[in-house]
C-alpha cells in the first residue's frame, strides 16, 4: 500500500515537472532529460510511468479539466462563471496548468497526441452546465447550447492568451470580468443578471472558500 | 524604376513564402533555407531584403493589420464587425496571414521579435473605431473603449484558434457570427441592433463588393 502511494506521488511529481517544462519550452523543444532533471526522479521511475514524450504530453493535457474544478453552485450559470475565474486564478500560479494550456493552444501540435482534447472536453462540460441552467429557467430562449459553449471556451482561450502575451496574465481576472459583462446579458434572463457575481476577485474568493488545502494545491 | 518594381515584387514573394513556412512549421522549426526554397529566389536577393530569420518574422507580423483592411462604413460598429469577418475569410486562404497569426498566438515567441505587436495594434485600431462610434451615438454608455476593444481582439483570437484546432477554420464564419450575436447587445444602442449585419456570409459579401482584384489577393 505504501509502495502504491509512493508510485502515485512519483507519477504526480513527474506530471507536474513535465507541465512546467512544456510551459517554458513548448512541446517541440522539450526533452525527457529536462523533465527528469526537474522532477528529480530516476530514469527507471519516469519510463515506468511514461514510455515517451507523447505520453507525458497526454498526461499533462488530461490534467486540464480536473484543475478547472469548482464547487457546485445552485445557479448553473454562476458555476460556469466561477469556473472561468478559478481557472484564471490557478493559471497564474500552477505550472502544470500553464503547460497544459500551452500544449492546447500552441499550433506546434505534438504528433500522435490529441492536443485538441481539452477544447472538446471544456465544450462538453459547459454544454452540460448550460443544459442544467436551461432546465432551471436561467437562460434566454435564444441561447443555442453548443454555440454558446464553444464561444465561451474559445473566447476564454483567447482572452487568457492575450493577457499572457501582453501582461504575463496579471490582468487576467479583470479581462474575464469584462468578458462576462459583455456576455451575460445575451445569455441569462434579465432577472438573474443582478444576482450573478462576475467581479474580478471572484476566483480568489471561491478558492478561499475551499480552505487552505485547495489554496496550496492552486499554488503548486 | 523597373528595377525598383522588381525589388518590391521579390520582397513580397519572400514575405509570402516566409508566412507560409512559419504557418506550417512554427517559428523555431522554420529555417531560411525553407523560405529560400519556397520563394524560389536567390540567396543574395533574400539576404538583401532580410538579413535574419527575425527580420522575416517581423515582416510577416507587420503584414497582419494591412491584411485586415476593409472598406470604411458609415456605421463604425459595422466596420469593426466587417473587419472580423473579412479577416476570418482571408485567414482561411491566405498563407501569409495564417503565418502572421501563428507567430502572434504561439507561445514560442521569436526572441528579439515583438510578436505581441499585432495584439496591441489591433486593440488601438478597434479603440479608434469605437471612439468614432461613440461620437456618432452608436454605443451604450456602459462601454469602456479599451476594455471592449481588448475583449473583441482577445475573443476573436481564441475563436479562430479553436476553429483552427477543431475544424481547420471551416466553421470560422459561423463562430464569428455567434460571437457578435452575444456581444452586440452589450455594445450598441438598441435601435442599431436590427440594422447591423453579422450573418456568417458577411465576409464573403464584403470581399465580393471589392471586386475580383481584391478577391484574388485574398486567395493568395
Amino acid at each position: 500500500m505504501a509502495r502504491q502511494e509512493r508510485a502515485i506521488r512519483t507519477r504526480r511529481t513527474i506530471v507536474e515537472a513535465a507541465g512546467a517544462v512544456f510551459d517554458e519550452h513548448g512541446y517541440a523543444a522539450s526533452t525527457i532529460a529536462m523533465v527528469l532533471e526537474r522532477a528529480d526522479v530516476t530514469k527507471g521511475a519516469l519510463y515506468f510511468h511514461f514510455p515517451s514524450k507523447e505520453s507525458l504530453a497526454q498526461a499533462v493535457l488530461d490534467e486540464q479539466l480536473p484543475l478547472g474544478a469548482v464547487p457546485p453552485h445552485p445557479c448553473k450559470v454562476q458555476e460556469i462563471v466561477d469556473t472561468t475565474f478559478v481557472f484564471g486564478q490557478r493559471l497564474r500560479t500552477n505550472s502544470l496548468l500553464k503547460g497544459s494550456v500551452r500544449l492546447t493552444v500552441d499550433q506546434c501540435a505534438p504528433p500522435g497526441v490529441d492536443h485538441t482534447g481539452p477544447f472538446r472536453q471544456w465544450s462538453e462540460h459547459v454544454v452540460s452546465l448550460l443544459q442544467e441552467a436551461r432546465e432551471q429557467g436561467e437562460l434566454l430562449p435564444t441561447v443555442a447550447l453548443r454555440d454558446t459553449a464553444d464561444l465561451l471556451v474559445g473566447a476564454f482561450a483567447g482572452v487568457q492568451l492575450m493577457s499572457r502575451a501582453l501582461h504575463g496574465r496579471e490582468d487576467l481576472a479583470h479581462r474575464i470580468s469584462v468578458m462576462w459583462a459583455h456576455m451575460l446579458p445575451s445569455i441569462v434572463v434579465p432577472g438573474l443578471l443582478v444576482g450573478l457575481d462576475s467581479r474580478p476577485d471572484r476566483g480568489a474568493r471561491v478558492l478561499a472558500s475551499l480552505g487552505s488545502g485547495e489554496l496550496v494545491g492552486a499554488q503548486a
